[in-house]
């Protein structure tokens, strides 16, 4: 599948892995799990977890590209998750003003989400992705066969943002997954996981900047989800867990300013709870701090609530100043 | 004057400043000097000096942004040399994934050449300018009434930076700073001001991504130049004075391996000393180190050396392989 840029096109290839020659970058789970990757090479392995997106880890990693001797024709081979393939991706687009690299996503959620469309990042103390760049792999390789060695925890991690896809987007894979729920070791999985790529990829292409709002409704439960994650330090809900409980609290929102029918909240709920992902967040209540966190927003200007909400399934659109008062009953209710 | 890239376009405005709506972001040293620029404004304002271009005072400077809710429509205006032009640039590149920002440059250096280009950048421990990008800004306003407040050492810094463009594009202007050297009271300044931005701009727009080597000619004195600044911590020679010294010993080494005709490095010499930049840096003795770093430079690439060397004034190429033993000789002698 090609995916075109203003800067170029690069494809998603979905094969059986082949590493590129290049500097590999993995984590040490990564490592572990899929020894057959690194035979014969001397990757730069970093520890697992969100704290490794700091600017701290950012600038250690592009140190050691200096002391491997990169230059500008060296290619980055991002070996992992989400944060593995955020932290490389900018690193190669900052790293000598830009170095190519090439995205080899190791979870369900990097598969479906991060290894597509462009973005990198990093965070800061004050929010997460809060800086980045847009800046394109070389290519993306998904062998659906690596996911085979995921925790269960890690697997549901990717499965809200399949969830995700579905209500924005795509009702017939709700239905789907509505149907029977999916597993690690579902017949489906490679088809389900290029649908989403699919979706991804042309959301991305026809939104590549983030202007028209097409490419926000990937953000549907992110903005609670961050939020929720932030305050809880990202040490308590994974990123998956955050987002599901996320996309619930914002159709709540949604049905309560009346964007949404009243009941669709249980829709959603019901597809998150046949996978696993329903759970109680009592970091919600803290209602005054969420929404400090969610006017830091990248999506927020001066000071109000934009937030990606659905609907009705397959039906999603970026709204603007989104009540308060509205946003804190539900809190205060959840 | 427009400046043509990629990804759109810029203009170079030459008249007297107008500051516009944003978050302004400076140094001391020109808030102090110039405060008729940041009246009834809350700018932000750094710690003058190399040291400002680190990746913490970078990570420093995002979470200001945040603090004042910044979003992704806010203006970053940087007022300063290029420091602040190279730092707030490399903010406006990625906080958020990118945000507008404007150049107005106060030094003789910044207006003629860190300003226009759009590239942005910061230092990490083991080198200048290892991380950045090529961002363009929204505009840049020169305005070289600016420069009156000056420093006379900061000013030669600037000239440095002028005597290249003569000698590797414009043998007119090497001339011209022959028959007179300039000061900050010549009445040439703003036609050499514009003659050395149009220089840079048209270099900038026919190489964008520094792929052809004509941009890297612009390097001419800095291989050396930026190898010298380290070794002595950007804390004894100022750029100017680095890259008069990097341009007087890469024309030595183009003499030793026959580029350029015996004899030329005294005329390039004449030029920088009737300026007062000619002077001894016992720091090149250090060959071995020197070595090191320029093989660290970005225009190298698998540890061999290359450089922008000058054959005769107005004419300069992009050099691979340059013999090591040249180098060392060179740097032996000096």
């Amino acid at each position: 599948m090609i995916v075109s840029h203003s800067t170029g096109q690069y494809e998603i290839l979905f094969q059986p892995v082949q590493v590129p020659d290049g500097i590999l970058v993995t984590d040490q789970n990564v490592y572990r799990a899929l020894p057959q990757l690194f035979a014969g090479r001397n990757p730069i392995i970093l520890t697992p977890g969100e704290q490794t997106k700091s600017l701290g880890e950012y600038g250690k990693l592009c140190s050691q590209l200096v002391e491997r001797r990169a230059t500008r024709k060296t290619v980055l081979v991002a070996i992992g998750g989400g944060v593995i393939g955020d932290l490389v991706g900018f690193a190669a687009a900052t790293y000598m003003r830009g170095v190519p690299y090439v995205q080899i996503p190791t979870t369900l959620l990097a598969q479906v989400d991060s290894s597509v469309g462009g973005k990198t990042a990093i965070d800061l103390p004050e929010g997460k992705n809060l800086v980045g760049s847009f800046y394109p792999p070389t290519h993306v390789q998904i062998d659906t066969s690596l996911l085979r060695t995921l925790g269960s925890r890690d697997f549901r991690c990717g499965v809200a943002e399949v969830i995700k896809y579905g209500f924005i987007q795509d009702a017939p894979l709700v239905e789907l997954l509505r149907s029977e729920p999916t597993t690690l070791q579902d017949p489906r999985i490679p088809d389900i996981v290029r649908r989403c790529v699919e979706i991804k990829a042309r959301m991305v292409q026809e939104d590549e900047f983030e202007t028209t709002g097409l490419r926000a409704q990937l953000n549907f439960g992110h903005t609670i989800g961050h939020a929720l994650e932030q305050i809880t330090g990202y040490s308590v809900y994974t990123h998956g867990e955050a987002i599901a409980l996320g996309m619930i609290v914002e159709t709540k929102i949604a049905e309560k300013i009346g964007f949404a029918d009243l009941g669709f909240t249980a829709e959603v709920e019901n597809v998150i709870a046949s996978h696993g992902l329903l759970f109680r967040a009592p970091e919600l209540k803290n209602s005054d701090r969420i929404i400090e966190l969610m006017r830091k927003d990248k999506k927020s200007s001066s000071g109000e609530l934009t937030m990606s909400l659905v609907s009705r399934t397959g039906q999603c659109a970026l709204m603007p100043n989104v009540d308060q008062m509205a946003v804190r009953e539900v809190l205060d209710e959840y």
